[in-house]
């Protein structure tokens, strides 16, 4: 059938280890649409990545119709606007206002000193610990009273922080600190569980076994790269 | 009669010399929406912001009916989706997306280099000279055959950029380095004179010759805490 239609209507272009590229994966699944899949080697960018997204030449690219997104925030919000069923931002202004405000929060605030949690060590990276707690303590404030931070159903803010619920354990394992204390972050820990074990999650999941090395092997990169200086 | 309805409707914190503060400026004057303009101290903050704005306690915050919306990007699509006629957003979900992503690129591939081109000197200047050219042209293309970014009538991208228009002379002046040339980028000049001079910007700009010392003296605190490990 598909064939017969020549141009697929809906392809994804991504790498299977991007948190990006899975905001797009599940929100497509939330709204039950099909798309093609291409796998792209980064260290090999297809023409096809190049011509769909010839500024930023990276993943995810959403062809729609021949047309091309690029951006997870961008691909999010046009996919809600596309496929209005299911939605994934709320109805009231004053409401979508605040779940791109908690969006705009995790790039911000919590995104940043969770990677330098990853990247660095001692004081630099006790500091970035406090930092990701402090965020995380304001996202546990935000879901009081909610199963998702979209209410009862898995809204724009769980599809956007939806991969840190995967990659903040893995954080912890190679660094051997904690970010997320059921104690501390009742919520959050129940809210991790929930949306990953959600259909639009089930399945999707990078391998950890795959995932684990190749954060330790950045981690270590970045770490011998900070020492060089110090060296000459 | 404000007195009478209590609490005015739309009241916008801000400092005089923030562009971002400018975008927001210039969203509630092509709407067309009155509202109260309290200026902020960013060195002493008032209670009202320190409350509006927990998170982050930065200028501007709008409030709207008493409910405190942070962060431009949000503000303005709040405004767009509050007050739905004059839209700075297209209709259709594909070119709202294209207008989403040209935002997101001025935040990445603009913003950046041109901040280094202020606060950098020598090699590591030219190299973001060159950088913020370069994305500096890709927005020329995206005006060809049209007076706006939003095509006749000035969009969220307008918006987004305006304060450019005003800031990329000031940097040029302080540097002695140019960015915009006639020749290179005719559309790009066209267009900051012709947003500049338009309806909703008229008598918002800060005193050129208040931002000009400050932009300068921000310049000269940069390259001063640049040399100083050098010293050591």
């Amino acid at each position: 059938m598909a064939e017969e239609e020549g141009e697929k209507e809906v392809t994804l272009l991504g790498t299977w280890s991007s948190p990006f590229v899975l905001r797009v994966k599940w929100a497509l699944r939330i709204k039950g649409v099909e798309y093609t899949y291409v796998e792209e080697d980064l260290r090999n960018k297809s023409p096809q990545l190049l011509q769909y997204n010839p500024v930023h030449k990276k993943v995810p690219v959403l062809v729609h119709r021949g047309r091309a997104i690029a951006e997870s925030s961008v691909i999010l919000h046009y996919i809600d606007e596309a496929w209005p069923h299911h939605p994934l931002l709320p109805h009231h202004p004053y409401e979508k206002a605040m779940a791109r405000f908690w969006c705009k929060f995790e790039d911000d605030k919590l995104s940043p000193p969770l990677w330098r949690v990853l990247t660095t060590q001692a004081e630099e990276q006790r500091e970035a610990q406090a930092s990701a707690i402090e965020s995380l303590g304001l996202l546990e404030n935000e879901l009081e009273g909610k199963k998702f931070f979209g209410g009862q159903t898995i809204g724009l803010v769980d599809v956007w922080f939806g991969a840190l619920a995967y990659i903040i354990p893995i954080y912890e394992e190679i660094t051997g600190l904690k970010l997320v204390e059921q104690r501390k972050l009742p919520r959050l820990c129940r809210w991790m569980e929930e949306f990953l074990s959600s259909p639009a999650v089930e399945g999707t999941l990078p391998p950890k076994d795959m995932l684990l090395p190749r954060y330790a092997a950045m981690r270590e990169a970045f770490l011998a790269k900070a020492k060089r200086p110090e060296q000459q």
